[in-house]
Formats: C-alpha cells, sequence, structure tokens
C-alpha cells in the first residue's frame, strides 16, 4: 500500500478524481495549456498566466514530479530552466480542447472564440468526440455505456 | 460590458479559463459527474462524495445558475429537489471521460480503472478523439493548428 496523505478527494475510488488530484489545483490546467503552446520559460509563463511566481512555480513542479512536463536547463550561468510537454502531459490535449470548446459554445459572447482549432491538412474545425475502439464508429452519449472495472474495490492498489 | 467580479483568472481571454471558472472549483467536476451517472438527490449526492453539505449546496447552486444542471421539485412537503443534466452540462461527457481514462491510464496501478466504458452497441472500450469537422477524419495531434479567433482581443463582450 502507498501511503497518501492530504488527498482532496480521498473517498473516491475514481480516475476522474484521481486526475484531478493532479491537474484540479487552481492554475495547473493553463500552465499545462502555455507550455503545451510552447510557452517554456518561467518569465514567459509568469507573463502570460499573470500568476504570482510562488504558485507558478508550485504548479510547474507538481506537473514536473507527475511526469506531464519535464525540466530542461538552457542556461548555466545563472542556471535557467525551460519546460516541456512530456507525451502523459500532452495526452491532455482532448480534455483541454473539450473545456475549450465548451468555452466557445457558451462563454464567448458576441466576440467568438478567442482561439479556432483547425485540422492543418484540410482547413476544418476539429473537434473533439466519443468513438469505439472496437468498431471505429463515433459513439452518442447515448450509446455509452458504464460498468464497474477491476479497480472498483480496490483503492489500496491506486498508485498516486 | 458585463461587470464581472472576482474573476478567477480575469486576466486570460481563453475559453479554458473563462470554462474553469464554472466548473473549475474544488469537486464541481465531480458533482456534474454523478449528476450525470444518475445520482439526483442531496442526500444521495452527499453519501456518494462524501463533502461537507455547504460546499455541495454551492456547487449545486452555481450549476443551476449556469445552466449545467436542473432544480426540480420532487416532494412538496417538505420541499424537496432533484438535480438533472441539461444538454449543456452533458456537453461536458468528453472533458470527464477524457480526464477519467488519462487516470486510468497513469493513477490506477495494477487494480486497473475504476469504470470501463463501451460501445453499447458492440462493447467496444469508447474513446475520446479529436477529428476534422470538415473532412471527419481523425486528427493527430501533430495535425491539429491554432490561431487566434474573433475574440481574442474583446474581452469586454465575453459572456460570463
Amino acid at each position: 500500500m502507498i501511503a497518501v496523505l492530504n488527498r482532496t478527494y480521498e473517498t473516491q475510488i475514481c480516475s476522474i478524481a484521481r486526475t484531478l488530484e493532479v491537474v484540479g489545483e487552481r492554475w495547473t490546467l493553463l500552465v499545462l495549456r502555455d507550455v503545451l503552446r510552447g510557452t517554456r520559460r518561467f518569465d514567459e509563463l509568469i507573463q502570460s498566466l499573470g500568476v504570482a511566481r510562488n504558485v507558478l512555480s508550485d504548479r510547474l513542479d507538481r506537473l514536473v514530479a507527475h511526469g506531464l512536463v519535464e525540466r530542461e536547463p538552457y542556461q548555466d550561468h545563472p542556471p535557467r530552466f525551460e519546460y516541456h510537454p512530456t507525451a502523459k502531459g500532452s495526452e491532455l490535449v482532448v480534455v483541454l480542447l473539450g473545456l475549450m470548446h465548451w468555452g466557445d459554445r457558451h462563454l464567448a459572447g458576441l466576440a467568438g472564440p478567442p482561439v479556432l482549432t483547425e485540422h492543418r491538412d484540410c482547413g476544418g474545425a476539429v473537434v473533439e468526440q466519443l468513438a469505439c475502439g472496437s468498431c471505429g464508429r463515433m459513439v452518442p452519449p447515448d450509446q455509452l455505456i458504464t460498468r464497474p472495472g477491476p479497480g472498483a474495490r480496490a483503492p489500496d492498489h491506486a498508485a498516486v
């Protein structure tokens, strides 16, 4: 058993809750957003986010500790680092785009979307959707079923 | 201009930040998760979440105010309400599944996923993915491009 202290959602045997323990802290997803967009240096992130330095430092440390972002030196004197997304961090692109497109639809008002996402090959708008990994078809929400998985009752085995 | 006080991410002209202002508060996405799963009554939500009553009450009020959840009476004496997801709230299923599957891959440990998501028609595993709304093909991350949209510089027009 891995001892886990101060878990935010400690009663929850749920992968959503576990993921939110890693990226659910205020600012964390926006830091990841910026790193994925190519904002790599601490001072650039400060400027982009307008967040307090200690908060940014804490969020970056946590993203690095969980392997979503890598810290790489780009200067020795004084030591300076850049932050690069890992494959594990990049996997959250679908989540970030889902949040973004929902905000575009419901919160952007008359001004419209701040950012457009396009398919490089044809210029079409990119959308996030559910698909079946077996038959390959799109899955509308009413064709989605959920059932308990093998980890439904084994919180002690969760690696957090 | 709509006056907006106490915005968490007030410097951000970004639909991700705006969406997180609505659903980024601690517990909010887990409350929405439960309502989408069919947990409808206050005391059932308390039992499922293990959250303080005032916190749940606050999160439900906020979800109702933003139109993600509807409050419907099911008993008059004393008055009692159920919480039902709206279409607007249900649109966040892709985000919730994205968080869930990421947690399944990286945080579920040896026990495996607590919940399985399946395509009703064929039993295949459901996955979230990016697709092109124009040509219909899947869009791998390296074929995703972003550019400034019409709302990139007009924060005053955002309806929050």
